[in-house]
């Protein structure tokens, strides 16, 4: 295990109704919101009509709508232009990792003289940013209990991350009843975004992280039994609690505090998305398996074979089990009625090279993965995703 | 799953020679330390020698030295005296669970009118504390990163917990090497203590907490798989790192959120150590598996068949696995070299009765407990425990 500091100060409010706990959270940090959020599914079942209820005596509230899935610069340099013209004191970011993303990204804009994409260039230019409360409508990223975040900039066809420990939220409502309303093809690609956070943190050469391969498998059951369960009835609390709470775990950074390795399906998949705008979630299923195959070779079998018998209990010998554990990846999130190749998300092969070389250039993933990957690696794994996968 | 609000904001300090950082970290808080710790054996590993050469010219340092394996309130009252006489900033306690909640007590005491021990009765009535560090140098009781603790008074027979949010360490350093000298049998009732903290949480009756039952039962095969590494081997740094970082999580209240029960056998070991100051870790080995047999029936087996497939890894029918479970957890505990009956650590029948009876005014076991336990019950188990057991 490497030295690590850890720390997860975000308070979280999970369950039923704890919505009723908002006035006092934001009360500490001031009067002016910044309510953040997308596409307005929160008119729909109701939240924005309990926040207004709750806010509107107390609170001044800006809105920004309209966070896209996955969320512009752009849209950032409007929410810190708001900010500034009104004097906004807390930000409150409704929904999903987009729109928790984004609001992060106004947070530290708010105080920050250049233009907010620099954060993805270097995090540390962020001396000072808004308090940042979140109310999460959506189990995948676990932006509501990170200091992390990821930006699209469409004109130079770039999503890179950002990080600054400022940016955690301060505090976070966790209520599976507002994830009741996702609909199955986005709970399918918010479980995928988590299996593929546990998965990259999992699949590392560190030694002696016992503890935090058991707590990732652990996360990896959680969702492997209750996504089938959401899906099948979706108002199911048990379910969509278990999802939510998994998505805040694998990825506040104890699964990774240890350990040294860099991820390697998200750089494959944040060029996807950065070139065809696809669902993140979505993207890293089609990626995760093939990935798999690609890199299991006798050096990582190990890896491998502790994956099939931990995640999927499987038996047999070792290679039986490390290649079945591949297939049990790909068969789950086929089982999602999802897509499963770059065709089926309009993807053609067009610019697999381009996108291999910008995966290699924007991250480490060519010396410090896993299995380190070059551009032709990567390449073959974006071809192997064209055609479905045959075991 | 229950509703909940979860905060773990210690700031914890992993690894190796990470006490470099404590300086920095208690500049934030001040420079009058009080530095609390147990019988000396930091004086030997040569923590206390490091710790003088990295404060010495910064910070006044008072001592509160001796403290006892189970704290005496008359200690904490000692350390309560010491602060107000010498304006003291900041406490950094530098041991064991049992010097930890000693400062913790002395923290909330330092503001307190009335008697420290009143925190036993009800910890709200501490409505400020000092800020405290902590050096941990046993992975047993997870009050580094907690914000409870128990103390002894030993005129009223008593041991009780106390806690409050305040109370929670600012920050905590984990340096594994510390550990290397801990001795077998400390090593082994330090497991013992986080095992049972484990199934205390576990063994509960709330539904919908896959994501917590599946945490647990990784914290305990970390700890079933790298406490006998550490005994064959005591500088083995990996296996010292994980049984550290497991105490830490086993109590650190995330596997508990969400659930609804009380505990069992730490009430019942509570009286043990009350009327005859055994080894808390020692007293929970020999009434859990005990306590397991009392509790199995009809409507507790799935319980236990679930803990024998998932942490020991057993097959067969229910009340197979079931009864196999409980054998192993007893051949566990055996297998460490520790007294597994009650008269070996020098108890006899004469207080059974007595220690029962405390035990249920003590604690809500009898109404609220995985299986509620009345006096009687508690005498049982208490009674099975005189003898080794028989399977």
């Amino acid at each position: 295990m490497e030295n690590f500091i850890f720390q997860a100060p975000t308070k979280v409010y999970f369950g039923k109704n704890q919505i009723q706990h908002l006035p006092k959270i934001l009360r500490e940090h001031g009067r002016k919101v910044l309510l953040v959020y997308g596409g307005g599914s929160i008119k729909h079942n109701g939240i924005y009509e309990t926040i207004q209820s709750l806010l509107a005596d107390e609170f001044q509230i800006v809105e920004l709508a309209g966070v896209e899935p996955n969320p512009r610069v752009d849209t950032v340099r409007r929410g810190v232009a708001l900010c500034r013209q009104h004097g906004v004191e807390v930000i409150l970011a409704v929904g999903g990792g987009s729109t928790i993303d984004c609001a992060k990204a106004v947070a530290g804009g708010a105080f920050y003289e250049g233009d907010p994409w620099d954060f993805t260039q270097d995090g540390s230019v962020i001396k000072r940013a808004l308090p940042l409360v979140t109310i999460l409508t959506l189990a995948a990223t676990g932006s509501e209990m990170n200091w992390g975040g990821v930006l699209t900039n469409l004109e130079t066809k770039e999503k890179l991350g950002f990080r600054n420990p400022l940016l955690i939220p301060q505090a976070s409502i966790l209520d599976p009843t507002y994830t009741f309303s996702v609909p199955a093809y986005q709970t399918s690609a918010g479980s995928a975004d988590i299996l593929s956070h546990l998965m990259e943190q999992y699949f590392d050469r560190t030694s002696g992280t016992q503890i935090l391969d058991y707590m990732a498998e652990g996360l990896m059951r959680t969702v492997i039994e209750n996504l089938p369960v959401a899906l099948a009835e979706p108002t199911n609390y048990e379910a969509r609690g278990n999802l939510m709470w998994a998505s805040s775990w694998a990825l506040n950074s104890l699964i990774r505090s240890g350990k040294a390795g860099v991820w390697s399906c998200h750089p494959m998949e944040h060029e996807l998305s950065a070139y065809y705008d696809i669902t993140h979630g979505v993207g890293l299923a089609i990626i995760t398996p093939r990935w798999m195959k690609h890199v299991l070779n006798g050096e990582t079998l190990p890896y491998f074979v502790r994956y099939g018998k931990n995640v999927w209990h499987l038996t047999g010998s070792d290679e039986e089990i490390a290649h079945h554990a591949i297939q049990k990846t790909y068969e789950f999130f086929l089982s999602l009625n999802i897509p499963m190749t770059l065709p089926e998300v309009g993807i053609g092969s067009e610019k697999l090279q381009e996108m291999a070389q910008q995966a290699v250039k924007h991250s480490e993933i060519s010396t410090k993965a896993f299995v380190p990957l070059q551009a032709n690696d990567v390449f073959a794994i974006f071809e192997a995703s064209l055609e479905p996968m045959v075991f």
